[in-house]
Formats: C-alpha cells, sequence, structure tokens
C-alpha cells in the first residue's frame, strides 16, 4: 500500500503549505509529513515530489491531489465541519476562500509571510494597501454577520485556514488595521493547529533561512 | 424575491466569465445574464456589480457568489455530474481545475483570450511555453487514463470547463501542441455550450474591442 504523505515547503515561508497542512490535520488525516526547504520559487526537489511542481501536494489512500484549495474539498468530503453546514454559507466561505486562492497578488509580493520576522510598517504598496482594504471589508462582514470569533461563527473552517498566512502576514508586516481585524488575527493565531505551526516552524533549521525574505529593505 | 443574475465580462475576452457561465449552464441555472464591457481589469461598472470587483458574479436564491471555482461549486451541490462521480477522480479534477485557478499567469500575461483574434505564432515566452508545457501534460494524463474524449472520459465536466479559456487561447496564438492536446481543444470548442460561448462573443459590439487585445504586436 502507498503511504499517505503531506509535502510541505518550509513552515515559516509557505503560506501555501499552511494552508494545506491546517486541511489535512482539521480532517484528522493520518499523513506523513516531509518538508522540502525553499528557496524563493519552486526547487528541483520540489518539481520531482509533486505533479504541478507546488507545495502542498498530498498522497492519500492511493490519490495524489495538488493544490492546497484541492486538498481542502477532499478533506472536506471526509471529515464533516470543514466548510459550515447550511449551504448558503458554504457557498459564501467558498467564495471568500476561493477569492484568496486566485488573488491578493500584490500583498504576497510586499508581505511575504514570515513567521517570528518583523517588519513594522515596510511593504506599503498601493497594491498591498487595495488588497488589505479588501480583505478587511470580506473579513468585517463574514464577522459581522456570523459574530465571530471566526469567519463564519463558532468554528475554524476552510475560510479560516485560507486567510491564516494572511493573518501571520498582518503579523509580521504589522499592517494598519481596524479593531475587528485585530481580534480575527488573535483569534485565528490562538488556534492550536495554527499555533503548532508557528511552534514548528520558529524550530527549523536555520540554514533554511532565506536572506531575501528576511531582509526586506 | 431577488432576481438570479449573472454578471460577466466581455465575452470575447473574459476567461473567467467562460468559467462560470459554463458551470451556470452545466447546472441549468436559470439567470439573467449581464454582460458588462471589460476594459483590460476591473472597471467602475464591476466593482459596482460584483463585491470582489470581479467577474463572473452569481446572484442566485438570494446567495452572492464571486469566483469563478466558488460558482462550480455551487454549481455542483445543485446538479449531480458537474465534477466525476467517483471520488478519486473527483479529487484529481479538482486538483486540475484548481491548478488553472491559481496560476498558468505568464500564459495569462502572454496569450490573452481573444475569441475570434487570430496571432499565430505570438505570444511565446519562456514563461508562456513553461506554463504549456505542464498544461499539456495535464490534459496528456488525463485523457491516457480516462480515454478521452474530455479530460474525465465521456462527461464535460467542470475541469474542462475550467480549460475552456485555455483551448480558446491555443487556438488564437495557434500555439504548438501534441496531437493528443489538439484532440481535446476540438472537442471542448465542439461541445454546445463552448460553441453558444463563442457566437454569442462574436455577436458582440465592435465597440467592446479593446486594442491592446487585437493587437498584440
Amino acid at each position: 500500500m502507498a503511504a499517505n504523505r503531506l509535502y510541505l515547503g518550509t513552515r515559516r515561508y509557505s503560506s501555501w503549505s499552511l494552508r494545506g497542512w491546517l486541511a489535512v490535520r482539521m480532517a484528522g488525516l493520518e499523513v506523513e509529513e516531509v518538508v522540502i526547504p525553499l528557496a524563493g520559487g519552486s526547487t528541483p526537489a520540489v518539481k520531482r515530489a509533486a505533479p504541478s511542481g507546488t507545495v502542498p501536494y498530498l498522497e492519500h489512500d492511493g490519490l495524489r491531489i495538488w493544490d492546497s484549495l484541492a486538498i481542502g474539498e477532499y478533506c472536506a468530503e471526509i471529515a464533516p465541519g470543514l466548510w459550515p453546514a447550511e449551504r448558503g454559507r458554504r457557498a459564501w466561505a467558498r467564495a471568500v476562500a476561493a477569492e484568496m486562492h486566485s488573488g491578493f497578488r500584490e500583498l504576497r509580493i510586499a508581505m511575504p509571510m514570515n513567521l517570528g520576522g518583523h517588519f513594522p510598517g515596510r511593504g506599503r504598496t498601493e497594491g498591498s494597501l487595495a488588497d488589505i482594504a479588501r480583505i478587511e471589508a470580506v473579513w468585517a462582514e463574514c464577522l459581522a454577520t456570523h459574530g465571530g470569533p471566526f469567519l463564519f461563527g463558532e468554528d475554524f473552517t476552510l475560510a479560516d485556514a485560507f486567510y491564516a498566512p494572511v493573518c501571520a502576514r498582518f503579523i509580521t508586516w504589522e499592517a494598519e488595521l481596524s479593531a475587528t481585524s485585530r481580534a480575527y488575527i488573535a483569534a485565528v493565531r490562538a488556534h492550536p493547529l495554527v499555533d503548532q505551526w508557528y511552534r514548528d516552524a520558529l524550530a527549523e533549521p536555520p540554514e533554511w533561512r532565506l536572506p531575501k525574505y528576511e531582509d526586506p529593505a
């Protein structure tokens, strides 16, 4: 029988890996985690491991599933509760997650994820600020409608998993945010799975650090 | 009761709109189609209409669903058969569609969709050629495993809907492709819904044409 494996990039930097890992752990899949150090993009090792040359990449039950959103949907079919149970909320949650999946490119470029990094006030480009304004609007509407602490209410869903790396960016770069956004980020940061990812990331070998993400000046 | 509406961009150019429209039509949802002329990006009219400032955007049954992939998943919950019925194939199809949803940016930039345009041999950058090679590998594996004519066999699924705009790009730009890819493109182009979109696109007002997409020199 084929092994069950989840391939990840350096936890400190790989925002997509965090999303896929959260989905797999929320669903309780038992997988061996294989971390491949990144080098600021795909690497020969990632290309050898994953069909799309990207992480996260899941091998499970004889299936090969690349892409964080496909991994999320796969996990949601196995375990209940990863998406909101009500059809309308589920559609909304998918719109919120999918908007992150294909968008906010300016933010991703200007404020890369770097857990443990601290670059207050930097990365504020016209494009990243526009992305941040849209993200805050998405969050505010979800939180006001569903009452928080997470986007769709009491439960941490895949929509939150998709924005967990955004929360991490906002912590590192100290984006200027509303009190509502700051409370949401605190709730995500305190989630046990997110906290475990942080702890694992901060314990990674120093030689995996990439200067381009550590000194954004 | 709120109207059911699907907001689209200029059919000739809006690759994302084609994906969402195919999903809605595959599911048989009855919606009023509202086409907003594009201007090479979002426009004030799109920003007024859609929460994310992007098309496609679906208002259905009192719900607001932006993003093509969220629209696809919503439609797949309403109508059977939009994804493959078997769990493993469905996971594969979602990986294939999601890879398109977040990737192939170089191809999108170098070879924008322009139904009716004809720019043979142009747009061949290092990045677009790498994207094309990966797309051909995805297609070849799906077609060899499932026997064609579509990616997951006899039925046109959301995976095909997500690559329909890629097929349209390859027709316009005459990308150099394998015989397998060319046969697949012909099957997609001949699908009744894709054909209807082409006919509607070619009947759009000439004043909706955008010079930047009509003369790529």
